[in-house]
């Protein structure tokens, strides 16, 4: 196998460690040779930092590896196998505007859900879309796997612009999986799911331990879900969970427990303490971490981050691409119609058949009208942000908004996107 | 042609003299003979005065036609040519408890749009789907004509439920011709207008006059469009109508401008004031008109209840089905793929070819995708609104609830029909 | 109304008094102020001969319309309100090649159907795609109706090549509508036809006649079809009608005949007298007829040549057109899902809504499988002959043959079109 | 694991052998309790010496299997795991018939594909379906594996007819993975094909060996495709291929190359020497083999009877169900949107992924025109066959052959109809 060279966008992110101790791990599989890692201008400290704890960790492990760390982002992509894009556009700064705009104006503030996803969408967009241009250049037959959020409508960015081969990736499927696993005390592949929808928004349809039927446990309260750590989890209603016919995932509170979340955003908002707040303070000891020369391997503490399993999900992916496995995997694509009742344009994220010449979906049936009508309109809105983030088209961007369930009405959604356009202005080139 | 028998039932309706005014005006051409109208024990007394009004109009008219008001529903049906529908089941009382207990929750209280046409209907398709029963064994030919509201809704469950032929109809559409025949002074063959949708959710795709485009007049506001004088009207953002790229109905206020709305509901609600007392003041005063033994036509005042050109409408409609004539009406019926990104099976309004053996509707272009979601989620709410209605599944109903726009949350969705199931227990037949 | 003027490409047609005489009596109505005639050099004659007929004609018929007859066919586009195209690309003398390679194949031999119509459809679309070009610039707004055979083929090639406004027509159609007013003798408008197909290849699902089901008559053989003159009548078998459960059209008989028609083709080809030879002699008489000076009126023997009530179709059309009246016609449009089970992009024969800024498909049910299957095979055949045409790609060319339900292979395929292409080299651009 | 028991309806086949074979291999992987074979009184003397063999196959492999052989039918599928079906109703006598009445009438005499394949499946799926009724009521949870052909028609009536989960296997597929790993020298896993269809007609539109493209090789002749013995080979004409852009399967030769095809089957017609009569022979000496009871394993001979790899393709799939390995398989299955130009309820044959609760299918991308064509007309003519099997309707079964594309015309398909019924009238229960 020809040794491969792996790039990083974002490299200085916090995440970094978590990525590379998987790489670290499949190296010899993969044959790398090569990280790479680019950051920002504004990022070059932190990229200082994960350089040096990158080289420590690829000494500890004894693999020959070259590590690259660099502000020169066409010579990162420059003949990548694979480019990994993991940015923060505007940084956790902006997260927290996202998130205090929303909430001021009484509806959800959140990273993906919501007004706070379309606004990241908005800002992220013309950065990816400006490496894929770079990649049709230095490495058109790379593949790019784009953990950036929100994923889906990043990833539907890029399939609808560029000729690039893209997959988005999230850590959500896989720790269904791990948390199946563990309920029935059974192997993580003896774990099968169905799922249907788009990212940050999947319905789990079928639930099966080794071959037999056990979503039923779950609908009922038999059984537990995988609850994600960074999302308020206040129960379940299993009247509900048995009508709805499928598991929801952790984001679905946003949309069936509006109220509940709202509640606890508008407590810390009023404490300076959302999401965003938290995270950053996170960040700065995680960083305080890095920087401790005798650390050569991925702290414990990272794992509070939220984000597990992010990192053994990325890497099975790559290595099932890199070894043509034909595994499947859960996965953001182009819809195709395996959807049937979604655009065959759209990205949705279901199962998928992980081939190195190709990923390809699994036909899923029909969902019924209470699943169907709420993936169509949020898939909707996604259309309309990838629409808007592309043209610059505010009165698309308001279109998006206003159909979105978490916006009361067109007026809010105007409202909200005047003041985020405005704190967003410097990541911008719209025509305000 | 051979004389036809029409049956209206809720005769006692407001309305009825409306309907009368427009039977008779086209009395010869549809060869009336005989017109019965039937009602509940408990409308008996709205019935005789109806039936007294309606001999004195006959009267007046000239024509040769017998009327024949009675409670025995079967023998009103029984060779009917033409059955129309205009009930209110559990009358005016039960609509104002389906405004107090919604705007009470926080949500729009209305007629057919929300929380309240959503009750609206779990009372009315059991009994429309008793008519229909009848009709199968006792006039299987006729035609049912059902402006009970919420139409589109109620129109779905039985051409899912029953094998009648069926079409629904609303004043909305034949008001927005009248005002732009008014705006343009042209005459109203000269208004062409392409709709897209369902029943109190259309979107004005395409305007014509005399042939030329002019629906940029009211994306800009140079024009004005029909606005419904029983829904608030704020006016509209017109820099919101261009980015939509179609003109919307009065209902998607609801939607569109929901804040504003809620907040006049929520005084209205405070002042005991809502649409249902308002509607309540109106028809008293209506019935003490129509007792008097020297009105011998449709008085004014009926003009202001609402439902203006109401009975335009249905005449027309009726008589185009009986003369065959191929006109174009736009009618709630069946999709079958006129819209394509809605289910074949499902009720939508839209412009239709009417034939006496068939109504057919005229293919829609794809709408943009702010058009298509929203489109989809109501959609996807009426279809569990039926699938309740008929199984009396409240699983169903709080799913149907849960992803309507208009309701935050699960979780209120739940509170909502918890108490709506209450107060209307005697009209359900529910395992609550 | 403003003054229009009428711009026939072809006007050397044999079939130009019949569509003079249609215009002539709609001039009144259409404010025809200028009809223009334009026709290629080598038809220079036939153009002369018409001229002077036309001039004839006009004056007997004493409107005040300007007959112009040139060469020059930017100058006859220039400023059109409407463009007709009734044009026979390498005229009689190709279909004649046509004919006569086909059969000598061993397969059908017709002007539009199987690989008679393929060859015509090759040196018909570029003539065709050019005078959009010239209209684009010259008459952007212009309606172009297009009678150039095979109808369907040309027009989807216009659909998907041009921004002309399109529509084909065929004088089919209105044959049935005459046919069933005379068999059960009542107006046409009392006829009503639910077609599905494509243009040559429509059946018939639905025949009322005031209201009610008659297509019984038809497949059990009670009344007749209408059966168009120049195609072979061998009579149907009425068990295989009643289990298609619809009325085939004339050019069906090439599918389920083809054995009887071929026998009789072969007859024919040995006596060197197909189609393409009787139409040369009626041709040769009918302009002996027209050179007549006293000859002032479509001539009696016109009737014979087929296309019968081709000009009632044409004008009546352009008639519903220009007056905007929302007339159902039955038309060659762009499906956009009226037919469900075709794609969206193609060419379709179905009852449309004639309005001036737009013809609308009326929406289709869903065909049965007998139908269904050929619908789709034909129309796939005929989509890669639209690309070939396009392209002249000759492989495309040789799929388009091969799916063909007249040709038994692709070894066929590649042998009739490699002689109908050296003959057909004159007027084609394709590196053969 | 559980023990399991095999059920071979048809066990007297002469294939049972290879099945044995592949089944003794796997033993100890599926736990294999007990093998019943099962067949008809007139194929009880096979059985009779296929019971025989078996026991000596079982003894040699040192395997505790119990073999049973029956008439029994019920005792044989009650609790059985897996039942597969490899019956030929009517025996060799009937396709016998089947093509000789076929090419008498000069079209292709095949046993799957046109009217042979046709005459097959109404003899077949009425058996069938009686097999799945016991299967409902006695072994509900078993999984069928039909092997019966024509498989994808005879699947998509237990698919349509049934509760029971079914799957349709053919050999042909995995006899590509052979044939290009082989050719690449690679393992057969290296290997990857794309492919789009229906059983017996499917089209490859992606070969890839270790990840990179190698179709061209093939298209252009670099390489050639298996070609199953049984079909004649006149080889491919690769500009042919080329403009098909997709490898045909070996039953498409009957539809590109009929002519050909047809020139050798009447030449083995005049011979009494089709393929039904080699077989016979061959099926003779087979059981002559059989009956040595000194042979206890698969004879060599069998290879040469056609169906290579059948058994390791059957046994794989029973394998990868039984083990819940989600291995990719191309199978015959309900389509629900998986090749988009279908319609859900039929059967396809295409990639799915394997596991013990469910067959999952790929999701295709759209074909181009060339197959799509193709695919739909004889889809749609497999489900009129399926009808007509189902329902006994004569005029069914003419339409279905009508619109096949290998017969000529309606009257040629009730000539034929009407033969074959006569001398299958002891198999069927039509009203002829």
């Amino acid at each position: 196998m020809e040794p491969i060279k792996v790039t990083v966008i974002g490299g200085g992110s916090s995440y970094t460690p978590e990525l590379l101790e998987g790489l670290l791990a499949e190296a010899d599989v993969l044959s790398i040779k090569e990280i790479w890692m680019v950051d920002i201008p504004q990022g070059e400290r932190k990229l200082q930092i994960m350089d040096a704890l990158a080289k420590r960790m690829v000494k500890k492990s004894k693999h020959d590896i070259k590590i690259v760390s660099t502000l020169d982002r066409r010579a990162a992509i420059k003949g990548a196998t694979y480019v990994i894009t993991q940015i923060r556009v505007g940084q956790l700064e902006m997260r927290r505007h996202d998130e205090y705009i929303s909430i001021k104006h009484g509806v959800i503030g959140q990273e993906t859900t919501g007004a706070g996803g379309f606004m990241k969408a908005l800002r992220t967009i013309p950065v990816i879309l400006g490496i894929c241009k770079e990649m049709e250049e230095l490495a058109p037959d790379a593949w790019l796997l784009n953990f950036t959020n929100p994923a889906g409508i990043v990833t539907e960015a890029v399939l609808k612009h560029s000729t690039i081969k893209v997959v988005g990736l999230c850590n959500n499927p896989i720790n269904y999986y791990k948390k199946f696993a563990n309920t029935y005390d059974v192997a993580m592949d003896e774990v099968r799911i169905n799922f249907i929808g788009i990212n940050h928004l999947i319905w789990i349809t079928g639930l099966y331990i080794k071959g037999k039927s056990h979503i039923q446990d779950v609908l009922t309260g038999k059984s537990a879900s995988y609850e994600a750590a960074n999302i308020p989890d206040f129960g379940w209603d299993h009247d509900f969970l048995q009508s709805l016919g499928a598991i929801p995932c952790g984001y679905h509170k946003y949309y069936y427990q509006t109220d509940t979340i709202l509640q606890k955003q508008l407590l810390e908002y009023e404490k300076n303490e959302t999401r965003a707040d938290q995270v950053k303070k996170v960040e700065a000891e995680l960083f305080e971490l890095y920087q401790n020369p005798g650390l050569d391997k991925k702290p414990k503490a990272l794992e509070q981050r939220g984000g597990a399993y992010y990192s053994e999900a990325a890497v099975r992916l790559i290595r099932d691409i890199h070894l043509n496995t034909q595994q499947v995997h859960t996965l953001n694509v182009r819809n195709n119609g395996a959807i049937s009742c979604l655009p065959d344009d759209v990205c949705v994220e279901i199962n998928c058949v992980v081939e190195n010449h190709q990923i390809t979906p699994l036909q899923t049936l029909e969902p019924p009208a209470q699943i169907r009508g709420l993936l169509q309109v949020v898939k909707a809105y996604e259309e309309l942000t990838v629409e808007a983030a592309v043209t610059g088209d505010k009165g698309i961007a308001v279109q998006a908004l206003t159909i979105h369930p978490l916006i009361p009405s067109a007026e809010k959604a105007k409202q909200i996107l005047e003041e985020m356009l405005a704190v967003n202005e410097p990541y911008l080139n719209w025509q305000v």
